[in-house]
């Protein structure tokens, strides 16, 4: 089957809470996006961290297998370097093939609190 | 009237929790996707269940009725198989007229969380 | 200035509880659409709401002012006939000039739970 | 790189709560924005306030430095004058340069629930 969904996509919401509750893993509380590529040949996404006070950071690179999903946790994104915690981020992505891509943030700080899903603005 | 909607749709951040809290059904928090045809034709939707580390399986059928909604629970899925409980799946639709699809969370654990609501991604 | 949308938009993923909690209004858990007319004429929109198992029922008759916003409470669509509550509906609406839809989930059920906020798809 | 996203971007179903709880600050549930410009140059927005009962409001006026990210709080719109709390409430937002918008609204009245996140419509 052909590939669904863009190229670029861009996330401007983010934010990783600096303070966590509950057990392991550490961060409880994250962002996580779903990159889906239904192609059949591997997707090579850039991805571009962006702040308010800093210039960009990355890229950080990403392969999404065809005919799978990714998911990928923003905690997990350290080289070069670790997304700043507490701080508002937004995130870019650059495909060389089409992917969807969605953020599912986790909130588990709370049982009553199962997150929720945004889409990304993809073009 | 005319069908509004797209053909392709795209569904990145799915999962169905392992566990569950309540009384029955079983399986009180689900995904469950909203699947409306405004036209004036039956809309056949293929559905194929994407994973991260497994080939896709479908494609799963579903007829929408037309100027009908139909609402359709991933736990009801189970033809060629279930979609498998706490992985991350995404969901792509293939339908061969134009349809609106939309994903309603329910999460039922508690009473305090009414769950979401999220687009898929048209084309 | 020109008006900013689109002409027709669906919501697929509706649902007005059966039973609510707390004080008055009665229907503390409600679907609520805002409709955002941007340009410089009156919209005139139409809306039908879509079931599963029944014919469509409309049209219901909404105008919005120029450069202003309204809010409609699904619940406050009575004529032909009241929305099923209880029941999963869809929405479409149709208008002859640009407008911005998005749903407003309002779930006052709880405190703790101040609903999402939801896009329709507008073509 | 070439930025991302549209020019014109409207939210429909803002709204301020009226009383809030909790410290410092004092509204402490609130709409706020995220303005992403991907782009190598400054991104001039300007942003109008609509109101279900009055005349719009503007513009506000607010620039996105080249490769950053702004967040914005609905509540520090007070020039030319204060978003009206309780009031619902739609934002349009016009750039000279694509930018990407999202609405993050952080509801803090309880630990419970952490907000949402909501897309604008962008053409």
């Amino acid at each position: 089957m052909n590939g669904i969904g863009a190229r670029r996509w861009a996330f401007a919401a983010g934010r990783v809470p600096l303070q966590s509750r509950g057990p392991e893993p550490l961060f409880t509380s994250r962002d996580e996006f779903a990159l889906l590529n239904t192609g059949d040949a591997l997707a090579n996404v850039r991805l571009t961290v962006l702040y308010a006070r800093r210039e960009p950071v990355g890229p950080y690179r990403v392969g999404v297998a065809p005919r799978r999903l990714r998911r990928l946790r923003v905690n997990d994104l350290i080289f070069p370097e670790a997304v700043r915690l507490g701080e508002p981020y937004a995130l870019l992505f650059e495909s060389d093939r089409p992917v969807v891509v969605q953020c599912a943030r986790q909130d588990t700080r709370r049982r009553e609190n199962a997150g929720f899903c945004a889409n990304a603005w993809g073009e």
